[in-house]
């Protein structure tokens, strides 16, 4: 019997569970499911027999050491930061490891000891990253066998809601961790190139740079920059390649929306608001305008924005309920950032039947017998409650896959990786095709840019 | 015979040394100014029987002490990251100590010790931090002295050209730190209160949020917001006061035409460009601009910044050179704004006969006897010549004068302070005004804003 070891149970780790008890007969799997708070952890078991939930505080390191020890993997859905525990655990007891989760310095730090002990420390092989690198190389591998060269790779995500449950005036709810979508884009300059063309976007215009993506049967989505494009460049070894571009998909017209509380200045999370707990949604957006004895919040926001008294995005405001003088922030010394997301968890919490939406697009430009070709690739999922979201699922089965491909030995490098080598990827998507995570093709005219021309 | 050592013979220690060899015999003094070049120091000196210039570097531990212990009061003109080396020593040797730097954390905790010892570390006498604390003092004290409350309290300083060397569209030149003025404002919102209501501009904003100020005789000035002006409520005692605000004065159309740069991204120091010193200045600017395959860099920009044809802001960008081909960043890994300071160099540094000005404004809101009053109080003084810069008058002299007071036993005080007392401002004071730094106080109506309006 195989015994895999799952750290953390929370929204992300219900397909990845469901995944590997349906397997836990004829793979001979046991898991073992560590949690601070190990009750959800049983409720996903449903009782099977190959299966139990333990308390595991990743912090405990008798705890941690005792269950990793009994395992042949662990698995950690934790927060990225928690991973360190475990991993050097892992690899002090010789167990491999699987995370969704982006390789850090220090578990990049692991590699040559763990390629010495044969183990394999599998990273970033969820959705975003994960699914992105995954379906991504399987084209641009394909494109370079057979002869062609890489000329443009743009990559688009988004986690959203699912258009039967799209209800408000932004299309957007918060299927996934709040914060960090209040707090996305900031940190520094979106950084990317263009026709061989470096380019910045500063986080406080990045809402208004967007890019719109049509998916048939889908419609359109809008994407912003996301903040360091060009690293891929060395993890998909496309150095020379003219355009590289990755971003956030949202409906048409979040980012335009979402840019008013950007300039307003709602999203900054470095300061505190002394007495915040007692203003009004009102006084809190009153903050951020100038001072005037006559005129109103709305008057002033309306004119320090300029929005015109028939544009959309007033009602998008509204619709959040921004000038409510009753409704309190209620949260002491809050960042403005912690404000905003509190006055936007009243209206884009999901209903009990909502359901979310995972869209991801990919372009890839190429040359090839001295033609300029494009292949533009999209995947669209729709979740099916709210326990199996579109997004517990598109990170939680190829994380499953990734490790049951390990422990059937199948993975042919050893050391910390990411997802991006054939024995890897082409078995990964295969297994996600069966589960109705598939990529559509479409070959379409080369839409680059005009790399003859020298101002770009 | 007393002995000064003046640690650093830089920009602004001109008008500091002059004003002490003056009195160097009447007050018995020597002074030795310590440098890592003393040649400009020797300059300075003029031969002068009661003074001398050594080599000094801050971080030789032995050469620092033995000229520390052989001075009765020691001055650091160094930048203030400099003068906890000395500060350290002066404790020890039992010196007193001045800069005109920000008291820093490290500073602050060196009090108890001072004060233990009899020792003086006065800090923020220059002029701003200095002559502002000292005239707001001034004021503020003699306000209340007269049974009045304080309502309001707005201060702003400016570092400007004179309007004799004024010959650029922006009015406006290096007579300071360029790196200072690019990064101006960076590192936060800009926070305040108005009326009693709190109130923050994001960094990308805050050019946008100016304020009119008029000096008779000397036109129209603007300011924008200071970073953190809600510190000078505990500074200065104003705990309860409905208005406080500091910001620093431009010239008009300065900051709407600075805001190009900010939208642009260009004064971002965060991020290093690739390949920086062979871009041209037509190239950098390109940099924050998306890719176009026809279009000029020149209507991007004016796209990007909504600037019509006949819009006045245009001519400033021209003036700079923004969209020359030829000239060259030259600085390699520069980030946004190292390349900006370059540009900006070639047009905003000094000629050989260009002077600086320096402008200062108060306003005092108060309530006397039920009644609302206002004082505005204004300084302005221009430069000599290069040497005698307004700057090093209005930075060194307060330093200089701030030093004889200590020596003379006139400052009742021990321990780390700043100059908000009355046995220090007054005398320094009465001085500067013999040097023709004066400040003209105007009554004018209660100009503040309406505290009976509940939104603010």
């Amino acid at each position: 019997m195989r015994n895999i070891l799952i750290i953390g149970a929370g929204r992300s780790a219900t397909n990845l569970i469901q995944y590997l008890l349906d397997r836990a007969e004829s793979e001979d799997l046991f898991l073992t499911i560590g949690d601070l708070d190990p009750t959800s952890a049983q409720n996903l078991l449903q009782g099977h027999s190959r299966g139990k939930a333990v308390h595991l505080d990743i912090f405990q390191a008798d705890q941690r050491r005792e269950q990793i020890g009994k395992s042949d993997l662990v698995i950690s859905m934790l927060p990225a930061r928690f991973h360190m525990e475990a991993a050097k655990d892992c690899l002090e007891l010789g167990k491999h490891m699987v995370t969704a989760s982006y390789v850090s310095p220090e578990m990049k730090a692991l590699d040559e000891e763990a390629k010495e002990k044969g183990l394999i420390f599998m990273n970033e092989v969820g959705l975003d990253p994960g699914i992105d690198h995954m379906s991504a190389m399987q084209v641009i591998d394909r494109i370079r066998n057979n002869g062609g060269k890489m000329l443009l790779f743009e990559s688009f995500t988004g986690g959203l809601i699912a258009p039967e449950s799209d209800d408000n005036l932004w299309s957007y709810k918060f299927t996934w961790n709040p914060r960090n979508v209040v707090l996305a884009g900031q940190g520094g300059a979106a950084e990317f190139i263009q026709e061989g063309t470096y380019k910045y976007i500063p986080y406080h215009r990045l809402f208004r740079r967007t890019e719109f993506l049509n998916i048939e049967g889908h419609g359109t989505f809008e994407a912003y920059a996301n903040r360091n494009s060009l690293k891929y460049r060395e993890i998909y070894g496309l150095q020379d390649i003219l355009t590289l571009y990755r971003g956030t998909i949202r409906r048409v017209g979040f980012s335009k929306a979402w840019n008013m509380f950007v300039q307003l200045g709602m999203t900054d999370d470095s300061y505190s608001i002394p007495h915040s707990e007692n203003l009004s949604y009102r006084d809190f957006v009153n903050l951020f305008l100038p001072y005037s004895p006559t005129d109103s919040v709305e008057l002033k926001l309306r004119h320090n924005l300029k929005i015109d008294q028939d544009d959309l995005m007033w009602g998008k405001l509204i619709e959040l309920d921004l000038f409510n003088s009753e409704k309190r922030i209620g949260i002491p010394n809050a960042t403005p950032a912690q404000g905003l997301q509190k006055i936007l968890m009243d209206k884009w919490t999901l209903d009990a039947d909502d359901k979310d939406m995972i869209v991801m697009y990919h372009k890839f430009g190429y040359e090839l017998n001295g033609e300029r070709k494009q292949i533009d690739s999209n995947m669209v999922l729709i979740g099916k409650d709210q326990t199996y979201t579109a997004m517990a699922k598109t990170v939680g089965l190829p994380v499953a896959i990734a490790a049951l491909l390990i422990l059937n030995g199948k993975v042919l490098t050893h050391g910390v990786q990411i997802p991006i080598t054939q024995d890897v990827y082409e078995p990964v998507l295969r297994e996600l095709a069966q589960h109705g995570i598939t990529f559509h093709e479409n070959f379409v005219p080369y839409l680059g840019y005009n790399p003859n021309n020298t101002e770009g």
